[in-house]
Formats: structure tokens, sequence, C-alpha cells
């Protein structure tokens, strides 16, 4: 059922980046590249120009990656609350854009190589015009919320749109802030932990009802009420993430197993870990964390994990908020139909394997 | 009588800057490390906490840097076209701070090590988090911008200024990549050059006085009109920065003489000596651009320049732009004191010499 939901809306919404990303410069090929639009060219092919223009040409492909789960919980939003899908597409579109934003910024923040299997922005181009790219990319996430009106949506609501948007991104430069700085200290508390996840994850899906819900035509509490849900979804989203970055299967998140160990990333069930081990176990765990992370520190790593129940840790609390969110939807005026897939959308956040 | 202009509004527009940026965060201490608001603590008294919160905090310092030109532009418009100068001033603030989100981005790029005297931010914090206060700031000057509706601006016409805002954001984000592109390349054409300060410079000049007008309720032909004004100021602004790059004096500019051949900038001196350059002398300047430019190497292009008559060139074509952004005020309907003081602007712009 999951598949059909996230289907229905994909492609519409890949439609519209297309057409906003179609500037006629290098810096649009840039961002069309990242999307996985147009292919990268390589250093060579760089070099040449299309005789018509001054401007590079990459060959169109079609490679988005992706689950496409925010504008998915946006135009589910719109829809539960009654409202016409059209009118939120452009939002769905600019919500992506923003993600996409993001994750430009982030793979040169945390030196990522690779993403969905293809080289990272900077990478390819250097750091300079990757920066810039990514910057582009949300002011076009701007200018496409700004124009919701043109869609329908009344001017106020169109400011609102953009805020909620906005404040979510707010949260989103406070998580990554956090997150930077996680990396070089020793310990980090399951409240920190849940703090930066809230900025860096949870933030942006819950906007993303949230806006669904106000082009939609939702009144002020039924917007925030599907906002919160979403929220918190995100926060199930990324635990469930975290478990998956330790035990997920390798051929289904396209990651080595325990990359997350490997790299020391502070993710919830090292965390947790941290958190609950006592006595020898607590101290190995310093010692294994102070010193270079080898294959055997992993596999020592992943057995006190084991042994202290890290993983159910990871499941039972990403339930739990599953449980919180679905609680946000008691009592709330919404299409049976759309309601129900907004229910799997939650189910599927929780049990996902990849 | 300029001076008393741009003071006028300097502190006004300090104030709401500092309080948007007072936030409680170590993220929100980066911005305010940029903005010159609070001192840069050392990198052993980062290390120490406050005992009363998790956050580490500067010193409150006063030494925001820059001519705050476009705050000034917006304030002017905005009293010019009859309106209230407090509707105009969040917007005032949005524009300076996406100006100085652009500086901070900038910097990275161009690996420059100071700015205003001060080290940027990311020689003291690092790319990624430089990266990312950059970002931050961006987002607050989205919102302030998106908050007009708070002083008094209809919806609909703050929507229109977010707008304005962000399409000269998208100009300034094609400027910068051109910039950057032209650093790698041997040649760039004069129209190439225009096209590229069209974009990075003079369009948030020309959407800051766009934008005070809008706030300040002038009709949209009155409002484009100034728009167009402060853009084309942008094109001398420009010009004449790059004459004062190459013969400006050290002590006023702040830079040592002719920096910008030794950085092989592709500044208008030498943009329009390349093309203007015939026989032996355009030899000459390929040959030394082609090389390191050594000390005498500088010499050598600062004495072609003078001979081909580069800086002449430079006056006459911020002389031009200037008399064109004069003909634009032709017939608005304009309050005279203010109308005086945008022409005096003018005139500073291309007769400034730092």
């Amino acid at each position: 059922m999951i598949d059909e939901v996230l289907n229905r809306y994909r492609q519409p919404v890949i439609d519209i980046m297309r057409a906003l990303l179609s500037l006629p410069l290098d810096h649009g090929q840039l961002m069309r590249e990242h999307m996985g639009f147009e292919d990268a060219r390589s250093d060579k092919a760089r070099t040449v120009r299309s005789p018509a223009s001054q401007d590079f040409v990459g060959n169109a492909v079609d490679a988005p990656g992706g689950k496409m789960l925010r504008p998915a919980l946006c135009l589910l939003a719109c829809e539960a609350v009654g409202g016409d899908v059209g009118r939120a597409l452009p939002a769905a579109a600019a919500i992506e854009l923003l993600h996409n934003f993001t994750l430009i910024h982030d793979d040169i923040e945390d030196a990522s190589d690779t993403r969905h299997g293809r080289e990272t922005l900077w990478q390819r181009h250097g750091v300079p015009l990757a920066i810039n790219a990514g910057d582009g990319m949300f002011v076009r996430a701007q200018l496409t919320m700004l124009g919701l009106d043109h869609s329908g949506v009344p001017a106020d609501r169109a400011l609102e749109a953009a805020r909620v948007l906005n404040d979510a991104a707010v949260l989103l430069c406070e998580g990554q802030h956090a997150d930077i700085t996680f990396e070089s200290r020793d310990r980090v508390s399951l409240t920190e932990y849940e703090t930066m996840i809230a900025g860096k994850t949870a933030a942006l899906l819950g906007a993303s009802a949230q806006i669904g819900a106000i082009a939609g035509g939702a009144d002020d509490a039924t917007a925030r009420a599907l906002g919160e849900f979403a929220r918190m979804l995100g926060m199930a989203f990324q635990i469930q993430d975290d478990v998956l970055g330790v035990w997920g299967e390798s051929a289904r998140t396209g990651k080595p197993v325990a990359d997350d160990i490997r790299s020391k990333k502070k993710s919830f069930p090292v965390v947790w870990a941290f958190d609950h081990a006592r006595g020898e176990t607590a101290s190995r765990l310093d010692h294994l964390y102070a010193a270079e992370m080898t294959e055997a520190a992993v596999e020592e790593v992943l057995s006190i994990l084991n042994e202290l129940g890290a993983r159910l840790a990871g499941s039972d609390a990403a339930d739990l908020w599953r449980e919180d969110a679905l609680g946000m939807l008691d009592g709330l005026p919404l299409v049976p139909n759309r309601q129900h897939e907004l229910e799997a959308l939650a189910s599927f956040v929780v049990e996902r394997t990849s």
C-alpha cells in the first residue's frame, strides 16, 4: 500500500522540480546533476562547450534518488484535509528542493563522497561551486513556496506556508550545527541527541505536513496537529534510520554493515549504549571510542550494543514516537481514506528495512 | 551630506539585526561573530562553557563593518515614495543579513582569511560550521522579510517583497558561479564581466530600493523604476570598486595597492585592458597572466593598464552607469528631499575613494 501512496505523488513532484531547475546556466546544471536529472559529465566533457551556447550541456537521465517522503507527507496532508492536491504540488516541490539543498551542503560538511550511488557535487565540481549550487537550490525552494498564490492559495496562507518552511529551516541549521559539533565530542546525552534530530530530521517532516494542510485550506489547529504528527513521525524515522545504520542489511541500505559504528557517528544505538552501560562495559566503550575504530573494535562495539539490547531499545523508541504521532490524528476532521494512508506511512517508517 | 544619510539609517538597522541574531545557541554566536556584534573567542575560550547554560558566550563588542549601503538604499527609497521608514526597517535588516550570508559563503569560496580586519568565520570555526552559519543567516533574512506584515505592510506586498529579494538571490548565485569559474579562465569578455557583476552586485542593490518602495506603499511602476535606478547604481558601484582594487590608496581601502592584480582577479580594469590591448601589449598581458604573478609582473601589468588608460575607462564607465541611473528618477513622484539624497548617494558611489 505504501509504495502505491509514495508512487502516486512521486512523478508530479519530479516534473515540477525538473521545470524549476531548467535554468539555462551552468549553475542550474549543477543542481540538475545533484537531483539525478542530468548525468554528471566527466572533467574532459566539461571543458567542451556546446556550439549553440556558452553553457555546458549534460545528457538527460532519470535517476532521482530518495524516498520523497516529505512531498508525499505534504500532498497526503493536503488531501487529508479535503484540499485539492494541485494547490499543494508547488509546495511539495519546494520542500523537496529545500531538503536537497541541505543534502548538498551536508555532503560538503560531512566530506561524503557518494550519495544515491553517485559522486557528490563537491567531489565533481569542488567545494566553492557546490556551496553556491546549494545556495541556488535554497533560493529556488523559497521562490517556489512564495509562488503558492499562483496555484490558488490565498496570499496570507502562502506567506504562512513560507514562514513554516523557514521556521523548520532554522531548526535544521541548529540541528546540523549540533551534529557537526557532536563529532568532536566524547559523549552526547540522549536529550542532546533528541534535540539534534528534532532539528535535523523531524522539523522538516513536520513542516511538510503542516504546509500541505495550510495549502489545502485546513484551519490552523488541524494544520498544526498534522505538523506535530509528522514531526513525531520524523523522530521515529530518524531513530529507525540509526538502527538500520548499525544493523541494516547492506544490500538493502546500500551502506556497509555497522557503517555508523565505523564512522563513530553519535547515532541512537551508540548514544543509548553509552547512557546505559555500567562498570566494565562502560569503560570498554569509552576505551573503544577514544582509540582508532579498527574492524576488531567495530566487532566489539557491535557485541556490546547487542548485549545491552540497543537494537530493541531503538525499535521501542521509534515505536513510541509512532504511537504518539498517531495520537495526534485522533479527532481531526480528516478524509478517512487519506487518514488510513497517513497511518500506513507511520507504520512504514518504523518497519522499513532500507 | 552622504555620511549623514548613511548614519541616519545605520543604528536602527544594527539594532534590529542584533535582536534577530540573539539566538541562545552556538549557531547564533557564529552569526554574531561574523557581524562584529560579539568578539571571536580563542580556541581555548571556546572550550569553556558558561556555568548557566550549555552555550558559549562571547563578549559584546561593537565592530560591525561595511557601509550598509543596501539598508540605506532600502530606507531612503521607502521615504522617497512617502512611506513610513518604520515599515521598511525589518526589510532593510533582512537585506543586510542576506548580504552577510553571501559574504560568509564568499569568504569560504574565495578562501579569504580576513574581512573588516577580522579573521573570517571559516578560518576560526572550520568550513562545515561556517557554511551552516551562512545558511542560518540566510534563513533569518527570509523570516525577517516574511514578517513584514507585522510592521504594517499588507500580506500581498510582503509576499511581493520576499519574491523580489529571492529573485535577486537567484542572480547573486548565478553571478557568484560566474565569478568562481572566471578564476580558472584565461580571458573574460566585457559582456561576461557585466553579466557577472549585474548578478553579484547590482541585483541586490536594485532589490534593496525596490523593496523599500514596495514597503513604503509605492505603485508597481515607481517601485520598479527605483529598483532599476539602484541596479544601475550597483553597476557603477562595482566598477568603481574594481578601480579602487587596483589604484585605491592602501590606507583608505584597507587592502594592499594593486591587490586585485596580484590575485589575477578578472576585475574591470583588467578585463577592459585585455579587450583593448593590441599587438605586443596584448601578447605581454597574455604572457604575464599565464605565468606566476610576481611583484615585478604586478608592476608591469600596472604600467600597461596605465598606458592603455584603464583607470579613466573605469571611471568613465562608472559615470555612465550613474547617469543612466539618475535618468530612472526623472518624472517619478518622489519626496524632493529624499530624491536629492538618492542623487547624492549616486555621486558618492562613483566618487568614493574607499
